[in-house]
């Protein structure tokens, strides 16, 4: 089999772990496999390297950030292949570029555009395993970029995909994915397998072990997706297309986003277009808008709450405060101390009653929903920060409590 | 003009220091010259990141050393970019790879065949600084390599030979070439001018302003070669191919290398090629032997000793002992505690009386001379290592003293 897997910065942080991480790797190339290795910057390289250009610059260009970020993981794979060296094992590793990894020129968060298999091919034909240096391509121009958060992730799903590997094992320091956040919910439940759309609803509301666009990535590619731990040997999460009926619960997770806020352009016009006025504002300034609740108010006015990553808030605040006249409201209210609570789940909406113990939960523990969003596979329920995380223990209780 | 600059690792060891040298590398770009800059590793970055690799295996592969010490020069280029980002200046950091600096395969002390004058100076026709890390290359595999010991002053050095530039400045903590130690000989003076042939003379003889490697390169392609400091704005000290009279000192300096070892063949037979055979099993070796004395002995029998790099003596040993039937000698003993001192100077060998000054000083302060060498610029004395500082100091003084 062609296996691709991924250890991310704390899995490599120290000799240590190198070690164990390649106790692995030498496990899986043993069994007969072919083994390429996509491997994240050392536990903290990352935030000291860009400490060090803070020092110098406190807004350094975007191009001169990657040019000394990548080093980070060039770090790892060189030390990871002098750790398997020293195993009698042999091991290459590979730059972004070597690989021709090539991406637009968003540079802090580009997008993958081509991989070359000429160059990885080749080692594994030489019998050796492929380290390769994740989160890094080079651009049309040949320059460096980094591909932003998740960034290493997507790297392997983007070379399993390319590969056509067997299988991309995501390696971790959680074992798995868990229906509610194992180290604040007591009761949560590793789950046997989850499909890509589950787990995007559940990456997207900030349940943080895959990122979402190497989620979506795999599920674009069909690629065969695992997350597991790192330090035990045990089989984690399969993310699919399909889960079969045995592995499956029907709610696959309570997820708490609390990175979000809250904005409120209040006493609007109760007329046509005013909605449109609003998000072409956020549309223009690239803010991305989640859940939207239009009440209606009196004397013709009306309030527009919606809300938006924590990080776009003061943006967002500005960009509306700028057209405030040609949106003509009354003034515009930011709410940082909310939190989104969700269950996710591909039997949430059409199995009867589902939907309704969420709130059933919200209520027995009196806390108040501020706006509510619902897909096919989900249900969001914004409430005061202060409440989110006896929301999600009370939430899990109900939907996993009797099982 | 078109300026290549090189700053050692010492210049830019800390957010001050990049500081510092951003302020040279601007007054240059703002007097009107298209500038090049080569950068070294960081302070100590290169030895961290060696204690790195050993700490997981104590001999990786050269291939993998030099992937993992490439970073250091590549933050370097990217910590300097933001730097004169800073302070509004157009910059641009590239590695090795990006200007297609093309190397031999030979992993941790590569020779550089070919480089791409093509990016550089689509950046430079941008009106922008170039920033351009040191030390590193590409070899046909598309591997990353390193020069080896004064790598980047050879990458210096090769960049202003092939963009035909006006001068090659490389920076570094001293003002410049002294006759002498200026931290151990208070009379050292430094010299406006030295040739590249002078010069050579006293890089391989232990004054390690300048790397070897680096002043050939300049010699071969006739490059304007400055050593100055980056701490004082002031001249330092030029290397050209002919020194003018008004510029020159019949003797260009005086200098040290403890770092030899003396090894004696004892007892070898008063035949015809015996020393061809010792020297021919140095060769197969790959050591390179420095000065040779043959004495001639009793009872047909003689001594061949001869000087070799610290660095190599054990090797050297081993070879000999290896060989010894082969050789037919007595026995082979090794000498660590010999120093070299010497004096070179264009006009060391056909001034008259100028050499028998050295052997004066030497006489005049009691120290015995066991072997001697002299080439058309130098003349050089194998001495006790713990005569060596006080050796160096009375040929200075005779040679300098009364100026």
């Amino acid at each position: 089999m062609l296996i691709v897997q991924k250890y991310g910065g704390s899995s490599v942080a120290d000799a240590a772990k190198i070690e164990r991480v390649a106790g692995i790797i030498a496990d899986t190339y043993r069994a007969g496999n072919e083994v390429v290795v996509v491997l994240s910057a050392q536990g903290d390289t990352t935030d000291d390297l860009i400490e060090k250009a803070k020092e110098i610059n406190p807004s350094p260009s975007k191009r001169e950030l990657d040019v000394l970020l990548t080093v980070g993981e060039q770090i790892s794979v060189a030390l990871m292949a002098m750790q398997l060296e020293k195993m009698h094992l042999p091991a290459v590793s590979l730059t972004g570029w070597q690989i021709e990894l090539n991406t637009n020129a968003s540079h802090g968060a580009a997008r993958i555009k081509s991989i070359s298999t000429e160059r990885i091919r080749r080692e594994l034909d030489k019998n050796r395993i492929v380290l390769i240096a994740g989160f890094q391509g080079v651009n049309k121009y040949g320059d460096l970029t980094t591909l932003g958060r998740g960034g290493s992730d997507t790297t392997a799903v983007a070379i399993a995909a390319v590969l056509g590997a067997d299988k991309c094992q995501i390696y971790t320091d959680v074992d798995g994915i868990y229906t509610a956040d194992p180290r604040k919910v007591p009761g949560a439940k590793k789950l046997d397998a989850i499909t890509y759309d589950e787990m995007l609803e559940l990456a997207s509301l900030g349940s943080q072990v895959l990122h979402n666009r190497s989620v979506e990535m795999a599920k674009r590619y069909r690629v065969d997706l695992e997350v597991l731990s790192s330090y035990e040997r045990k089989p984690g999460t399969k993310v699919k297309e399909v889960v079969k009926n045995v592995e499956r619960m029907i709610i696959s997770g309570v997820a708490k986003d609390a990175n979000i806020a809250r904005i409120t352009v209040a006493g609007v016009p109760d007329e046509p277009g005013v909605a449109f006025r609003v998000f072409s504002i956020m549309g223009k300034a690239r803010i991305n808008v989640d859940i939207i609740l239009q009440s209606a108010g009196r004397d013709g006015r009306n309030d527009i709450s919606f809300t938006v990553a924590e990080d776009d808030a003061e943006a967002a605040r500005a960009a509306l405060e700028e057209n405030r006249e040609a949106i003509g409201c009354d003034h515009i209210a930011l709410d940082r101390d909310v939190a989104k609570v969700s269950v996710v789940g591909a039997g949430m909406m059409n199995s009867s009653g589902m939907a309704v113990r969420m709130f059933e939960a919200l209520a027995g523990c009196r806390i108040n929903i501020q706006m509510i969003s619902s897909s096919e596979i989900k249900l969001s329920a914004v409430i005061a920060q202060a409440d989110a995380d006896r929301a999600v223990a009370a939430i899990h209780e109900k939907y996993f409590g009797e099982s």
